[in-house]
């Protein structure tokens, strides 16, 4: 199941809090801080840019699940995890899938149904 | 369940492709087109390094959630969905969360454990 | 001249700073502040990818002097301007151009000559 | 002058371009092709952010100098220099600086005076 996938990989993100630095690669993204991670998260958003351009459906996946992945990891250094991204957007679609609501930031010009 | 939002979220997304361009946030984005989409992500990804620096989770889980969900909008042109991503996590973590694998890319210096 | 037109854009960025908020576009982005000017440097660098991907030269001049101009805006808020830059690409390069020094960051690989 | 060393690096550029890959960092990059320096200037971008938000000056300058660089680098593929961004900046600004023009994007809201 998705949850499954998500919520371990946020229970494993989460123990690597306490292990050495250095001891993995979460360990040492923890220890080289913040700033670090969101290095990463640059990186990984250019790659799925670049990704999608070039039509390569494995390298999109790819990208998409490092940025995914590295999301988490600056989310779990705040003790936020995937269960807060995932009511975040259960907020704006509803449970069913039938109601979506827009929830669009208010400094752009946003349609009221997404 | 977290499976179900994200499924249901997927489901979403590709009934929104058979949309009239305009009737919907999500069915204008499509017909923008890629560029369009790929912009958003730019943006996302630089919301969520400013959430990030501001020290608001709330600001940070809300740029998540918006760079997640786009990024979603560009794999479901492609054909793709939230399932791709989660399996592509899977196939590096294991289901059990235990056994985690090293599938960092071979042009970096990458520890063999995640 | 280069030198000219990098000059006047920088003494027109720092005269806007005395205007009345929304007077100007440069005005307005001073208002808003550091966050809105860095959001502005993350779409542009995502132009100029997009650009670059496009193959359209009149397009990545465009986006590139786009990019360029709001990290003056952002030099400008910190007191800094264009003068700036060129002394730190005038300190890795030499004014000869044949004198070449690297002096990349400690964190990466980087050849000794650039 | 500033004319000067923006204009020698673009000589350099240029001439890397016939160099032996391997021989120097730039002559590297061209090698490695168009995708290897959009990632050069996604990261770069990113790192002018978390300057930026770090307030440290010295910081700041570098990662924009590193921006500027690398933006110069994907221009001289393409048969392009700082002379052409500098002429679409004077297109915007005028010689004088006193004279300054929107030709902001048709898709964003813009005012009509920069």
């Amino acid at each position: 199941m998705m949850s499954d996938i998500l919520s371990n990989l946020g229970t494993v993100l989460e123990r690597r809090k306490s292990d050495d630095p250095g001891s993995s690669y979460v360990a040492t993204l923890y220890a080289e801080g913040m700033d670090a991670i969101l290095r990463k998260i640059g990186e990984e958003a250019t790659e799925v840019i670049l990704a999608a351009k070039s039509g390569n459906s494995d390298a999109l996946v790819h990208e998409t699940a490092d940025l995914w992945f590295h999301t988490l990891v600056m989310l779990a250094t705040q003790g936020l995890g995937p269960g807060d991204v995932l009511a975040e957007l259960e907020g704006r679609f509803g449970t069913s899938g039938l109601k979506e609501r827009a929830e669009r930031k208010s400094t752009r010009a946003a349609p009221e149904d997404q």
